[in-house]
């Protein structure tokens, strides 16, 4: 059983209606992320129609599943710098400023997708993230998102 | 009227089960991409479901959109600069490499969104397409995408 096993998902604790990963978002892809020691966790697995060419994950789901999850993390991470507990007030929203999502190879379709997030950088009110994403054991995909949050919170 | 009103669509051309572009995909994007000189354009509007925040477009989608239509610009540059049609055989295929979005400003919802496609180079095997994405008049987001055909073509 790993560590977050009986924990609540990150995204659970503030429900949205984010296609990505909003919990109050039916069609969405309502991925589902974790705080695991000093990195951020998702497993996620794709649809049948989630497809690039045949037997292939579709690029901008990788894109999607790896923006979605990164930006889940620099909040927790937002939260743990300050001694706050996940979900706690004030939200620390970041928004995406850059994403760069390298493909490394083909992710097959068929398995669930594990995604691993750490924060690089938190400098003022901006974010990096790098994110690796793995299928049977390879890593596929690897992102590095630059995040800000709003002069709002 | 402008002047691709009466074209088939690129991915029309060589229809496939891809997510974002493939005309057989009942369940995807089903994005449509036009030459038009020197550019490539598209238009889509994203579903009521398709949303980061109150009105605000997934940017996981915006990505998507970027991938999709980069790539199906890829191809058609690299078809007109052999003298070929676009569909015609060979096909050209390219493979995402590396995607880059950078958000602007948040797309609202509610309009359709506009693609801009142009080759900034070719070379070898490889590819580097940038898109600008509109929305009601607004750059929103810019993508730098890097592409690379597989051996087998």
């Amino acid at each position: 059983m790993s560590s977050n096993d009986n924990a609540t998902p990150l995204q659970d604790l503030s429900p949205t209606k984010c296609y990505g990963c909003g919990s109050l978002n039916e069609q969405g892809l309502q991925i589902k992320s974790y705080l695991e020691g000093d990195e951020c966790v998702c497993e996620w697995t794709p649809e049948d129609y989630h497809v690039a060419g045949p037997d292939i994950v579709y690029g901008g789901i990788i894109a999607s599943l790896i923006d979605c999850h990164s930006g889940s993390a620099a909040m927790a991470f937002a939260h743990k710098e300050q001694g706050l507990e996940p979900g706690e007030d004030p939200s620390l929203m970041y928004l995406t400023k850059t994403l760069t999502v390298e493909y490394l190879r083909p992710t097959p379709m068929g398995s669930p997708l594990q995604l691993r997030a750490r924060a690089v950088k938190f400098q003022g009110r901006g974010a990096q993230i790098a994110c690796d994403l793995y299928c049977q054991g390879e890593l596929c995909a690897r992102g590095d998102s630059v995040f800000v949050r709003p002069k709002s919170d």
